[in-house]
């Protein structure tokens, strides 16, 4: 009687596991130029417990049955937060000081997405995105129209002054002293941050978040409030958040491309993102990378740059925080 | 000896076209409910008339050996000087009774791109996009400061009176009286203008200008100054410019996703803009159209609205002006 009930046990056990779901999250604080001689063991520590803090709180979510856009908001959430990445607090200051920040959000199962871009006083960027998502007909609000629209909604503003670091600030005052724009400029997009997830009902979400490039001007609208380069989701392919030189994204249509080659020329996410970030984007010139998942769970974190801080949890479970390359 | 010299003209002639590489333009002034009961014979000359005008002077950039760049700049400049068009002047009001405009260019050869979006002042939009392409190492600017990078780059700034038109003053007085802005919504993005130019390079340009969506609010931006959503060229595969319901072209990355048909999917370029038109943006509801050349020459013209202000020089020759559906 008792070795039945063990064997029903297991058999129920079983079958329960391969029927559950399965669901993942990645994430990305961005990729650049992360050279091991210039980081301290201190900001490296910092730097992945911000990261096993935003991927874990994004699981708890998928894993209490929570939606992957709620997982990606969570995630995103915790990284503007934190004055360690360029979106949110600790976002790159413009050339006049500014503050100035985009984001974007998109849904896999409806194609529904949402993004802003150049709002200077809005605490969350990742919330005003998903907002413009789900309250406007819209998607794409960019500069006091949005902060106007975030107002009539209810969402928190705060004094642009929130945004300020004393690092970002060094930052800028470097690059403008030492008038070497283009030199500075390589590597500012790094620490966007972005985030993809796989939940139980099989559905994908990707959001991405940024302070675009430190000392940029004129009005400057990169990859990751573009929904197709910086950030795209589809439940037919993939979700894909990238992150780097913003206007070689925009014209290789990154995020969209990888789930475009993988719907059109059946290549494996891993294949697709790969042929994207390590080819056509080296041949272009543009550096960076991405984060993807497909709709079985499958984690692709692909950079052509020396490095860029990542974290996921496949549907195995199993947490990886990285920052170099393998 | 006549026969000698006939045979050997026409022997000569034929060498000479086959080695002559193929030209070929394709414009639209927008797509939507144009309606044959709405239109009275003097507006439907007076828009055929500007489009001939339009694409026959593109065509002679083409013919004299012009970059496809600048016939397609030709082509959209006098659609955006016509008040005809929502595009320049005769651009649709935005809900505070301003004129914000969008535009954006690709090149197909080097896939540089540029694109301005809520710019106020610039009289020819188009000008100011390719102006990003070629003088800043930026894709797109927004707002004010494309204002002032137009200042610094001489592009030519007008007092913004000079975009208002009467009857589209008229067209937001009406939609705000009546306060159906999702009704009337439906087809405000008609009147966008587009070119899409082959030269004898070989090289692929395409163009889009607009003044968005009438009654917009909050910085809203479509998908006409969006690379990928709006406008796409690749010499591997197609130039495309769109014109419809700007978010939902956004979300299916419309100009890419014909380009990607083709170079993944192997789709004929009528196949891939047939798919994306006529089946995808369908199936989520997004109405419009769009124009689209491939390296060959090969001309097309897909929408599924009841009618799209459209023309085209093809590889023969052959000039065709249409409103309706064949």
């Amino acid at each position: 009687m008792f070795r039945w009930l063990l064997l029903a046990s297991l058999v129920m056990s079983t079958a329960g596991a391969a029927e559950t779901p399965p669901i993942a999250i990645v994430i990305h604080g961005g990729a650049g130029t992360i050279l091991k001689s210039e980081m301290t063991a201190e900001k490296e520590a910092d730097i992945r417990a911000k990261l096993e803090q935003s991927i874990k709180a994004g699981h708890q979510v998928l894993q209490d049955g929570g939606s992957s856009l709620d997982a990606v908001t969570t995630a995103i959430r915790i990284l503007e937060d934190s004055p360690l990445f360029n979106a949110g607090k600790g976002a790159v200051f413009n050339a006049i000081g500014q503050n100035e920040l985009d984001a974007s959000i998109m849904d896999g199962e409806t194609l529904n997405a949402g993004a802003v871009a150049g709002v200077k006083t809005i605490k969350n960027p990742i919330d005003l995105a998903r907002t413009v998502m789900t309250h406007s007909p819209h998607v794409l609000l960019v500069g006091d129209g949005a902060e106007e629209f975030a107002k009539n909604q209810g969402i928190e503003q705060v004094d642009p002054r929130y945004f300020h670091t004393e690092r970002r600030l060094r930052q800028l005052q470097k690059i403008q002293a030492k008038e070497k724009l283009r030199a500075e400029y390589r590597d500012s997009w790094f620490s966007t941050v972005g985030a993809v997830a796989l939940d139980k009902a099989g559905n994908l979400a990707a959001g991405t978040s940024t302070g675009g490039t430190a000392n940029k001007r004129w009005g400057r609208v990169g990859d990751s409030p573009i929904i197709g380069a910086g950030t795209y989701a589809n439940n037919q392919s993939c979700g894909v958040s990238a992150t780097g030189h913003g206007e070689y994204f925009i014209r290789a249509v990154v995020a969209y491309s990888i789930c475009a080659r993988m719907q059109f020329e059946n290549l494996s996410l891993q294949q697709a993102a790969a042929r994207v970030v390590k080819q056509e984007l080296v041949e272009m010139g543009g550096s960076g990378g991405v984060i993807a998942l497909d709709k079985d769970g499958e984690v692709a974190m692909v950079f052509n740059t020396p490095g860029m801080y990542r974290a996921a949890i496949g549907r195995d479970g199993t947490l990886q925080i990285k920052i170099y390359q393998d």
